[in-house]
């Protein structure tokens, strides 16, 4: 980018005013829209999936955002590797489907073979003093968190370990390790990634937009009455293991590490789980013994979203697919050992959030319109959308970092 | 835009050669397209629609063009506003559909309601400092002609007082206070918009191009043979009040106010109409209390005109889509007492404007084919492309006020 | 285009490195694209069809890429002209269907209307002082190679005449002055025009990828086991007016003069033609008296390749439509006497390039994909990508070529 166009991207960052919504050149900037590329999609870690979409040696599924692609596969050790979708050669992509199982990876145009761990050995007929040894596929960083997998695609990715250590035993509680992907939906929106991502930030659209969720989840509520809800629901379960708080999200995540949150939220009377009225729909998580009535954030990273139901656990990830148009990704994930239409079906499971889903994209569509006039100007934020103005200014300060060299110590 | 680039525009206009059509550069460049939107379309009246859409408090349409979407609605007092369609908060439309009724103005997003006015009278959970005063809708200029409402996006509208002066008598006369919408068709065409506005401008191509339009109207006869029927028109019905010429349009609109045309045109022997074989289609308008074998040309601001048959109305505006495609919009309107099937029938009614403009779609695609070549030069216009000529005389000086503070003196 | 924006496009050709593929920036950038078109496809002869499709007195087809149209037409004295399609008045298409039989050029606008060689013989009310001889068409060179029909943009096109000085004998042998369209298809590829040109560069892809191709050509054996092949071949055949080798192609062209290329290659054991199993597909060619189990490789100009077996001819071009996105034009040529279901089945003699080609355009938009990721990096090439080695070293210091006076001395 043309250090004059740097510049106005630095002077559009600078003039933001705390409080308010984003200024329109953020959403319709092709410099913006590349920084932001650069400084989040290719620097922090993204939910690419679960490792029983891959159990078996060879097996692969690719993710894909903006112009690029991930091989996401198992190697014969049984080890997860990610690797860049793009030939040494001359640059094809390997892999054409988005799940297979392979022996190799060989390129469909010229043959070129790389092994599952991303090493050239094949290439026929080329020059003396070529090494193979140089043209391993490029590498993308993986790590488990239970079965979720987690990719990215910076040289020096920012730090879990913070989370881990928060997290684990939660996690293992939720049996992270034991879960399987039920359905999986991917919701093409046209609109810029962030209006789709602030959407999943404030609940303050719930009680107009959402009656669906407003009728099973607390937070929908009006800010004094969820609070007395929460203060309650907490007081009922002081000391179990599900009750607790982690809020190193967005602005509050410690330096060069990566950012996340864990927090439980009471549901409304009678409702014990994400779904039509708050029914069960499927058997109870890890070493869940019984429903309690509230369901727990979780994230990690800044655009991988998790809502952990005492039965199953919603996946969303938001993910650009160009200046305009995004994806928004949902899992539903339930106990590795659930057999569907017995122990759960999947019109009741996925039900709530595919409605609620379909209403935001609907929702997001609009707020895309409206902030392509030129009349739009940023409005006064709500007190509801204080997790989106944490998100501003993470993002704000995250743009900033072209050139970045923090270390994490925490 | 960057100063460079405001120069090579200014530098383009600059360029160009009087009696000749316009550089390519015109039809493609970016920078000269929204040039176009701030100093034409967010600068002048633009035709919107006519009363009889929207009889009942609350009823309302929108309008749209590039970027922008208008709601224009009556309130309970029976005059008519428009808004923008952008919510003060985030941006989102709040008007989803074209038409419907309302008691507020109520966003889908977050619930900001407006009232019809456009007062925001409803924001929940807002920060103790928020002012609703301040966060009213983005208030766009309503004038009333007839029932004919004009919008005009500009702080400071031009002022069509002048056009009030001369030519209220006359359309009291065609019964404009009484019309309604018979018909409206919105033909998308992928082409630049002046590219429409220019094919507009000119009868040069109507004997080639128009058999239906060159078998009623004697405008489309060589120069000389007009204007003697056209002598001779006048000369017959000198006193009648419709027998006028107002010709302040484009380069001769007085200073800072909008410019308007009138005149009276013959149709060719025996035709009395616009229509198949020039027949008669509807109950005589206003006062009229026969037909005298004419049309009237109107045009109220640069890119809205209307062909005043004595029997029906048809109107015409030319709304830029992007830089590449635009709407050409018609409405026909009759007497507002007219009764569909027993007065009119819709389909001889439409037929030759219908038919017309079809045709002139698919000539201005292929005008902006050739226009898009890199061999493509501008070339000599004729003397029947007058009146295309003084809109490119307006055009260009009117591309150049990007900072005008004229006032209207006349 | 801008100086910072030229020299850019300067450095980008200088940091090349030699003997690896092309950076990303060749195939995204659009001051790329638009030298390209000006120093690839304006400059150099294009294949644009065949004199056996105009057969009689105003005759045309239309021949197109990017944003051009050109006028292939034959004249009153069987010349065949070819001019922009591009009215000298408003700059409307004047042909606006892909083929047709016509007596003037006529102006769809405004009936503006030019002769078959291109005079402007009519234009209405014009001014006085406008002078209709200034305004032909303009005119586009044309060349006939036996009755393939070549046309160039350039005002001084590059000299032909060495290839003829070479060819001629040999064209003359294969019946070049008497053949025919026997099928033409285009295939639209999502992919710059690059990508598409590499492709039909190299066979280093054959064997992996064109199964149905390499059962038939030796080429797609193994480099060493071709030349082997090769050479027995020629000697088998040393006397035979076939087999000559002319290499002007690409950087090897002498400066200022079109390059072109003639070879001749075997077919395995068993094969005589270009077609599943190499059988014999349609009458034989011209003064060609018996199969010897070879083809030969035609090419002329940069972008436009034949492929001649003894029963039928190829013929490839690649045409450039927007910077990603490109058509591959295939064009198969039997004898002019060829009956077709009696001498030949359309679908036997198009099985194999069809197939062929449908395999190359999945390759090309997979390579698209790759070369657009940000982890893209020009690899090294295989010793098998010579002529596409070749191909880049022209293309590169050809794209430095903006304002060339060379002179052909050959």
């Amino acid at each position: 980018m043309p250090p004059s166009k740097q510049r106005a991207v630095e002077q559009l960052i600078a003039s933001h005013q705390t409080g308010y919504a984003l200024d329109q050149a953020f959403y319709v900037s092709p410099e913006v829209y590349q920084r932001e590329i650069d400084t989040i999609y290719l620097k922090h870690w993204l939910f690419a999936g679960h490792d029983s979409q891959i159990p078996n040696s060879g097996d692969f599924f690719t993710f894909e955002f903006d112009t690029e692609s991930i091989i996401v596969i198992r190697d014969k050790d049984n080890s997860i590797h990610a690797h860049m979708n793009v030939c040494r050669h001359r640059g094809s992509r390997l892999c054409l489907d988005k799940t297979g199982t392979v022996k190799l990876l060989s390129c469909p145009y010229h043959a070129w073979s790389y092994n599952l761990s991303g090493e050239l050995i094949a290439a026929r007929n080329m020059p003396a003093d070529f090494e193979r040894a140089n043209h391993s596929l490029h590498k993308v960083h993986v790590e488990l968190v239970g079965g979720l997998i987690f990719i990215c695609l910076a040289p020096e990715p920012p730090s879990l370990a913070p989370m881990r250590n928060d997290l684990d035993e939660v996690l293992q509680h939720y049996g992270f390790d034991a879960l399987k992907i039920a359905e999986q939906k991917s919701y093409r929106i046209p609109a810029n990634w962030k209006l789709a991502v602030e959407n999943y930030q404030e609940c303050y659209h719930c009680a107009p937009s959402h009656q669906e969720f407003a009728q099973v989840h607390a937070m929908a509520r009006a800010p004094d009455e969820f609070k007395q809800l929460k203060t309650e629901f907490w007081q009922a379960h002081k000391n179990d293991l599900k009750f607790q708080q982690h809020n190193y999200y967005f602005d509050l995540a410690p330096s060069a590490c990566e950012g996340y949150q864990y927090d439980r939220n009471p549901l409304l009377k009678g409702c014990v789980s994400g779904s039509l009225g708050g029914a069960a729909v499927a058997p109870l998580l890890g070493d869940i013994s019984a429903y309690d009535g509230g369901a727990s954030e979780l994230m990690i990273g800044p655009v991988n979203f998790f809502l952990l139901y005492d039965d199953h656990i919603l996946g969303y990830r938001f993910l650009p697919l160009s200046l305009d148009e995004c994806a928004c990704d949902v899992f539903w994930l339930v106990r590795e050992d659930a057999e569907q239409d017995k122990d759960y079906a999947l019109d009741t499971l996925t039900w709530l959030w595919d409605t609620t889903t379909q209403a935001d994209k609907a929702i997001i569509m609009n707020n895309q319109k409206g902030v392509s006039s030129r009349f739009y100007r940023p409005g006064r934020l709500a007190e509801m959308e204080h997790f989106q103005q944490s998100f501003l200014n993470w993002y704000l300060t995250n743009l900033n970092k072209v050139n970045d060299n923090e270390v994490c110590d925490k």
